[in-house]
């Protein structure tokens, strides 16, 4: 009854990009699919959500089991969308977001609006698989990403997995016989040092345009998703919402003796 | 000497907000202060950044001790802006981000782009410190928010606190003398649903808009910034960016058997 499952799709690149057109292949292998993407390049916007602007939905194309949509805002709205308009009534069982082009791992999973919708899909109670290509070039080629994706999502959809789950997963460069299987991995430390370009645009006046290098905080810890990367693995990381940093939590107590958090003092 | 500081303000609500200029003042308390806010307001927009445009930056006011820019990107491209170009050869001792319209309690750290910048801050090697007040008007009085505003970042200024250390503070409404103190917690667990506002645009479009209600998920547990903030009390969440779900970690040995993450049966 593979069929019947009800995958949606969407990305940060926009409904036009080739990793778009990769990831609607690979939801296919696993049932029906509605595919929601971003009207324009979204790559950065995180997890942001559009507050402040009417959104226009289009319908791109529908054909027997992959209906597809733009959507004028971020990739979180489009996930939202969906759950909340499109498919309101129906069991969504997965999310895929990606196949980005250009990879989502360390820090980066922070700015990553692939993985923002991800984590967004997360939250309605279904498995939801972020995947990103170490490649930002337009015509990438998706083949491994394709392969380890549907590998990696075919175990998750026959498993009893625990909610919520949500899967960052980074694909190295390379033909699928080059790559050196999956590892499952931890975020890596490390922090983007920016340089912004500068310069005057037609008008005279001065712009900036955000450029920089991502700085590996532990370059030699091989159970790091950046270190699998950069080895020939498919790094798998499994991400949460908790921010709660629960060791600071401790020691703040020192500093704020009196703010208890279990039994407050003159509780009303 | 504490004049001598540092102190990096920003937000998401603009360089014209009220909540930015409590934060400036606010932030006189403990040293010098430059100050770089969105030209427009951001909020929602986590921690995106600006990729695909060049960015404007316009002194706004410089007086001795306070000067204030607006830059026409997100709030974590104005806190890359500072660090990263205009306070380059400085040492920044504090980032405050704030104080915002709006709270910032449960999921909606993820969203925030007060708390989005604040993170990014925390990414420079200083405290950092989100400030959110449970009022969107734009007349919000801060008075509360600015006194525990003060108290906090004082203590985290003269106090030897480990980094990185961001912390998450939302404020109820209230005068100051209403509140009951302050709370250390954890990050709330609930999420968002959503209804589209659907309606027809001038030239017969139809539009969406986002709009939805907060589900708690968890109402009765003490120990949430939601719990404080509905009690009265002021929340002090400490956020970590590493979002590696290490339960899930240990669980997906059990589907992905051949992926170690320590010793790779194939290391080449």
């Amino acid at each position: 009854m593979e069929n019947e499952r009800l995958i949606l799709v969407t990305n940060d690149d926009g409904y036009a990009s080739k990793g778009f057109a990769a990831a609607i292949d690979v939801a296919r292998t696993f049932g029906r699919v509605v595919a929601v993407a971003p009207e324009t390049p979204q790559s950065g916007m995180s997890q942001a959500i559009t507050m402040y602007n009417p959104l226009y939905l289009r319908r791109i194309s529908q054909e027997p089991g992959v209906e597809i949509y733009s959507f004028s805002g971020t990739p979180v709205d489009c996930v939202k969308m969906a759950f909340d308009y499109l498919l309101r009534d129906a069991r969504i069982d997965l999310v895929i977001s990606g196949i980005n082009h250009g990879s989502n791992s360390a820090v980066n999973v922070l700015y990553s609006g692939t993985m923002g919708a991800a984590i967004e899909g997360s939250f309605y109670g279904c498995p939801a698989v972020g995947l990103s290509l170490d490649d930002h070039g337009a015509d990438a080629d998706f083949e491994a990403a394709m392969i380890y994706g549907r590998q990696i999502i075919g175990e998750v959809l026959s498993r009893p997995v625990e909610l919520p789950l949500c899967l960052n997963v980074n694909v190295p460069v390379g033909r699928p016989d080059e790559l050196h299987g999956i590892r499952l991995c931890r975020q890596n430390r490390g922090f983007w040092r920016e340089e912004f370009y500068r310069h005057e645009d037609p008008r005279g006046r001065e712009y900036f345009w955000l450029t920089g290098d991502f700085v590996n905080g532990e370059p030699d810890a091989e159970d790091t998703d950046e270190w699998a990367l950069h080895n020939g693995y498919v790094s798998v990381v499994p991400v949460h919402t908790d921010l709660t940093d629960y060791r600071q939590l401790e020691r703040l107590r020192r500093f704020f003796p009196t703010a208890c958090d279990g039994a407050p003092e003159s509780r009303k």
